[in-house]
């Protein structure tokens, strides 16, 4: 079948919603932690997390100006540091329910039964949970006027990662790391390895 | 075990793109279709698509100004028209074969064996093989400074589903659509629905 433009448009807010998270196929998803300069702890959970490039080694998120995400946002703001914490299948449920609204002083990690670790000195909670996870500090923030979202372009500091997980070749077999994917804004997977292909040359 | 900046630093570039390209997790990956002016068709395989918003429907993709990327880059900017197609697991090797570096006047359809699909009088070719895909007008070009890289913003036009995948509440099961996921630069995946959850509300 056939959506136009106009079709979107006329979607009930929910629906629309729902429409176009999962258009654009299997995202990556990460808790993000994060610590106030006067010590509240918060956890986001993200679906916008994108590779931006190897050396350096940076990432971006998108962050959007509602309530869940503004705190997110201000601890980044105020203090340039942020953990990305891939969630397992274990528990995908106190995950997702990182995206309830609470007040700032309420910390999502006692919310959903996580548990903050603070790892390398650096400032904001890592997830004790999560077996692959990494810290990245604020490079750049690009205030989006499209829509009023925020790019946050961030450097990758320091990595966790299970020793089996990582090949010679310096790829991470994410299945070994039991990392889950997500769809649409509430669907959460686990894979299987189809296929690992090798570089790609012209044919002629 | 733990990898710090300096041993980022350290890898070998090959292995550094590896590392960081898996790091954060299970990636949306589609077939980007262009033509240029000139009527040059060009299809492109990229796995930095994220959700920018809803209403207006905007997703980003973040191009390299590398030679492969750069005719995709050149097409959308003459004609500021795109489309992008989900993957199926049938067609994965000819997917990936669009990462070759081919010249501009080759077209990585014929090279790759997919098959150009013209739709809705839209300017840039479809992919005729994938089930699940949009056009996409770009509204804005963001180049990030932090390493050459540059954002497209653009807006969803049209759709194409298969009518089985699409759901009451709006979302789209991606399994029935048989949309692949990548990791890394080269490794592709199925998913099996874990759960999907309800909306979350506070607890207190």
């Amino acid at each position: 079948m056939n959506i136009q433009k106009q079709d979107i448009l006329n979607m009930e807010t929910r629906y629309r919603a729902n429409f176009i998270n999962s258009l654009g196929g299997f995202k990556s998803v990460v808790l993000v932690g994060t610590r106030s300069k006067s010590g509240l702890e918060n956890l986001s959970i993200f679906s916008s997390l994108f590779h931006l490039g190897a050396n350096p080694a940076l990432c971006g998120v998108i962050v959007r100006p509602d309530v869940s995400e503004r705190h997110t946002l201000e601890n980044i703001e105020e203090t340039g540091c942020y953990t990305l914490n891939q969630i397992l299948p274990e528990f995908v449920d106190a995950a997702h329910h990182c995206s309830a609204r609470y007040p700032r002083e309420v910390s999502e990690f006692e919310a959903s039964g996580l548990t903050p670790e603070y790892l390398f000195d650096f400032q904001a909670p890592f997830v004790k949970e999560s077996h692959l996870k990494f810290s990245v500090e604020l490079r750049e923030k690009h205030p989006l006027a499209i829509n009023g979202t925020i790019l946050l372009i961030g450097e990758i500091m320091q990595v966790v990662i299970p020793e089996n997980c990582l090949q010679e070749s310096g790829f991470i077999d994410l299945e070994q790391a039991r990392t889950v994917t997500c769809s649409g804004l509430d669907s959460y997977h686990t894979t299987q390895k189809l296929v690992q292909l090798p570089y790609a040359k012209p044919k002629f």
